[in-house]
């Protein structure tokens, strides 16, 4: 029995089977409802209205713990909890709805020579004759020695382009540019006009893909655009996924065919947008952590998800886009750059070749914040990593009000420290009227900074119970919330509030921050850090002196700490437009000494002080007068959290 | 509007198109009728019998011409030419079925040391830790290099070995056997016990393919096996393929989707008979001549088919068995041996590493007989080959009464010179009652040279016509035939005769030889042969006096002349064994010195020279007794043919 469901306000329709759940129904028409837990009903976050029908399953206890009252009483249901039973029409919520992010794409740019792994040869062939019947392939070989490739290297010709050679060759009456791949392999045969030569270098990261498309004869970025990992509908966290790997049958091949669908998505955009033909891409460059790398590559990730978590292979691999079935040049090929160890992925190893902690004089910590974030620290004579699981706070997932950050969300917060009223930025805002409806990443730093600084939380992250502000109230829970907006001024028509929890969150991120960039710095007897760079797709927009403020790293010249964007990204697009990146990329993956901080002895110590802001001991000389402003008011820490 | 048929006495039944023809049906049914002309009303041997049913399109001038009076009385018709308008019965008489054939699979063997492009390493590695955190692949590579390999070789993985790396190593308790192609690509990683290693060669002819399964651990031949190339539904020739590649769309992935089936059904036999896992079969490799290589790899071969006959690519090729789609183990490759030139394929090269006349001091001359000839002259010192169009006709095929090598086939003749009685020898004779249903292809040399020697035909191969004897008559064309065997004596219950079409089939065939042979010969200033090898899967059935005396190849001491089997398939094997035998190859690839005879001034005054038996002009000393007691009585050769 099947029954018809139509989604608002897009308008998308389709039938349901009988007791099948809205969020299940969504994902096969394509609805895009918000579900970062996975779907397993743990995050509340995929409120949807019923405006018609009431042959639905009943409410559920778990349903009745996410929504209010007022909600139920508002035919509010959560999609992963309500099985439709009958015809069906469902309000979807703005909050509820997956939001286009705006992502930083660019990181830092470092110029770099072009010299990228293929080049082109325009080829005026000799034709052949009953005396000189040298066969297709030896004829091009020839010429391309010719041409100044070494005799020395033996050439060889992609299966696929043989195939089709011998047309080509008399269709272009032997006028043909020929690709070669780093001198040794025939990838491509075309038409001699064809001149473009393209590449594509791609960042899958957890939750967002993000790809830049390059003129290979120029060097130049012609066009980037990214897109959320449709892997989010399976969770918003490396191990949801990891663990649908190992649970669900053929599950590992589906989410490696979403990722594939993905980059061939973005490759279409790229290419149509820039008009070229996706023939002409030739070569694609991929950065990811470990379990994006693993699943790209279909290759099972479930061993990363438990100790002693071993990858499965880490050195830097060139496979041909079509054993992918990604859709450039037939014979092209992906490069990946090589992945550290089991949490620390060739991302990692990406911002490392962008930012080169390993040629610098002072000692560097370069931290790259994503849902997991990776922490190293070196200077030109050693460079140690390591790996810590921040989990989504700082991107705006799993916070009350969190959000990605798309138009809509509030990136930016001031709190006057007198009326304890706030200022927001709106993403968005400058293009017209935008009332807000989240907050992302870069306003959840910012808000709990900023709730410090004004001294409505504490060093422990507690709510000071001292004041007393219409702003600051005890939610349904008992437990304290700050108002950032007012119902009435929101696009929600809910008050946007930052809870206890969120605090909690924001806490227990930037202490795996600080306490694996302490431990890093203790290995090496580091004291003081010479330079911070904050990496990450989300980075650019934060406030540093925030940052600093709550303890994300451990002291610093706020001068010497840089925001870049997304390295990782940029070390992609340098590893595409010259091979020598390569090289280096390899060698800093096999130089780098990886901590696994999980199996150091005092990890939770120092981490339990990290909780602290800026932290229970350490002295931030850098912070000195603001915070020995807030601390004498403010109840001293060492106190439980 | 669709029509029941049914096919006797196989059974098979199927649903025909609406004037869809009877030969049409057969094919999409697999109901194996003969058709050497490809279907295109040329040959005449497709006749069917219609059992019942009467709506059928009506006779045609061109069957008139392949029947005979009585024939189409009995309700015969021409598969080919009966377009099917109602439900139909037909009769596949024994002589239209294709046959299955006796192929010669054994060349002569000639042994090398064993040493193929694979070997297995037995592995066991440390279990990972969270000290020891190497990825999978490092682990393997490690222990490889322990285990011997060069550290200088960079050793890569399979792509699709890397996908199930991690489970094989856990399920296998980090014990596992791990293959490795040419010291530098991980093709398997399989569970320990995983000891068998076994290679499969397998000559890709125009009319058969012949397989060997060999083991690779120890370089035994384990077993062989042969079946009818699929194609010779679409023609018996070479360019009969081409020029269906050239014509219909999608026609060249057709005929090479029949060869990759074909190769899978001889893996498929090969490792059930031999119990064994195709997961074990880690490498192939494959001769052919040029036109089956290009259809092979699903290369267009239109550009063999005309001049200046250019191949795609000559140089030997390594390509992933699962780019072919050939079902042997997932990482394994197949290699294919080089081509020298347009019209001398692999084959030819396998030849020549199995009979290796450049090691020889003497001239000798090796011919391997096919469709297409193919001619060697050389010694140590230089190697010149050509090629030549024989046609089928020593193959037994488009001979009046003609038929493969197969069981009911005459394939010895002897006729007594007093009586002209023939005496013959039918395959399959020894295990019972058996009548013959046709000539094959050493029959057919064997009855013109007996013939000759009996004074029956002349030397310039017409009949005498002072002959008075019942076996000697005018046939319904007003042509002399000779009759082998009486229609009663017959399977087939029509007389079995050599026709003078036959004759002149014959001769064309050993004319072209001879003179290719004549022209190589004369390029090195050549006048007396060393010795001559014969090789085909015909051959080693072949009387090879018989041959002499008709001239398939020049004077030569017949002590010196040796008859070998399908060395072409022996040289396959060698390369499968032993790598040091694929370079040997692809360098006598390099230096061979192609002759196009075409291009030879005086090669149709040769050729004309060589319809003479044994030639016009040339002497054969070794014969002179039996030829100087024949041309005594014979009215002696110049006369015109």
């Amino acid at each position: 029995m099947q029954h018809t469901v139509i989604f608002k306000p897009s308008g998308y329709q389709g039938r349901a089977n009988h007791s099948e759940t809205i969020l299940a129904l969504a994902r096969r028409l394509g609805v895009g409802i918000e579900a970062p837990c996975g779907g397993v009903e743990a995050c509340g976050k995929c409120k949807v209205r019923i405006e018609s029908g009431d042959s639905l399953s009943p409410l559920t206890e778990k349903e009745k713990t996410f929504l209010t009252d007022r909600e139920i009483e508002n035919g509010y249901r959560l999609a992963c909890c309500t099985e439709i039973l009958g015809s069906t029409e469902v309000f979807v919520p703005k909050e509820s709805l997956t939001k286009k992010q705006v992502i930083l794409e660019t990181g830092r740019e470092r110029a770099v020579p072009l010299k990228p792994a293929v080049k082109k040869y325009y080829l005026k062939l000799a034709r052949p004759t009953l005396e000189d019947y040298r066969d297709d392939v030896s004829r091009i070989i020839d010429a391309l020695y010719d041409s100044g490739i070494d005799r020395a290297n033996e050439i060889i010709i992609d299966y696929t382009v043989l195939c089709a050679l011998p047309a080509v060759l008399r269709q272009n009456s032997w006028r043909v540019m020929v690709t070669v791949w780093h001198d040794r392999e025939i990838v491509a045969v075309q038409a001699a006009q064809n001149e473009g030569m393209y590449g594509i270098s791609v960042d899958i990261g957890t939750t967002t893909i993000a790809a830049c498309l390059c003129d290979l004869t120029t060097g130049e970025v012609l066009m980037r655009n990214s897109l959320m990992n449709s892997q989010v509908k399976y969770g918003d966290d490396v191990l949801s996924r990891i663990t649908y790997c190992m649970n669900e049958d053929d599950g590992c091949r589906q989410l490696h065919k979403m990722i594939i669908n993905d980059i061939n998505v973005l490759v279409e955009h790229l290419t149509r947008a820039a008009k070229i033909d996706s023939e002409n891409v030739i070569e694609m460059v991929l950065v990811f952590n470990t379990a994006m790398h693993h699943i790209a590559l279909n290759i099972n990730p479930e061993y990363l998800g438990c100790a002693p978590f071993i990858a499965a292979v880490a050195r830097p691999l060139d496979i041909k886009a079509r054993e992918l079935g990604i859709g450039i040049a037939k014979g092209g090929y992906v490069h990946c750059l090589p992945i550290e160890a089991g949490f620390v992925g060739a991302d990692n190893v990406a911002v490392l070749i962008a930012q080169q902690p390993y040629r610098q004089d002072e000692i560097q910590l370069v931290i790259d914040i994503g849902t997991n974030g990776e922490i190293n620290l070196g200077c030109k004579d050693w460079l140690l990593s390591t790996s810590c699981a921040t989990g989504p706070a700082l991107e705006g997932a799993e916070i009350k009000c969190g959000m990605r950050a798309a138009a809509g969300a509030i990136e930016k917060i001031a709190i006057n420290p007198a009326t304890l009223e706030p200022i927001i930025k709106i993403i968005g805002q400058e293009k017209g009227d935008i009332k807000p409806i989240g907050i992302c990443g870069s306003g959840i730093i910012d808000a709990v900074a900023e709730m410090f600084k004004a001294r409505i939380i504490l060093r422990d992250g507690r709510f000071n119970k001292e004041i007393q502000h219409e702003r600051v109230r005890k939610s349904a829970d008992g437990r304290f919330e700050y108002v950032l907006v007012w119902a009435a001024e929101t696009g929600t028509e809910q008050d946007i509030v930052v809870s206890q929890k969120d605090i909690r969150a924001v806490q227990l991120a930037k202490a795996a921050l600080y306490a694996g960039a302490k431990t890093l710095m203790q290995k090496k007897g580091v004291t003081r850090l010479g330079s911070v760079i904050l990496a990450g797709a989300f980075g650019s927009y934060m406030n540093k002196e925030n940052a600093l403020l709550l303890g994300m790293f451990p002291d610093c010249d706020l001068d010497k700490v840089t925001v870049v964007g997304n390295a990782a990204g940029e070390g992609a697009k340098l590893a595409l437009l010259n091979v020598k990146m390569r090289q280096e990329a390899a060698e800093i993956a096999r130089r780098t000494q990886f901590i696994e901080t999980a199996a150091e002895a005092d990890f939770q110590t120092r981490f339990y002080e990290a909780m602290y802001f800026p932290h229970a001991k350490d002295s931030f000389v850098h912070m000195q007068k603001m915070l020995s402003g807030l601390f004498k008011d403010h109840s001293s820490g060492g106190g439980s959290l």
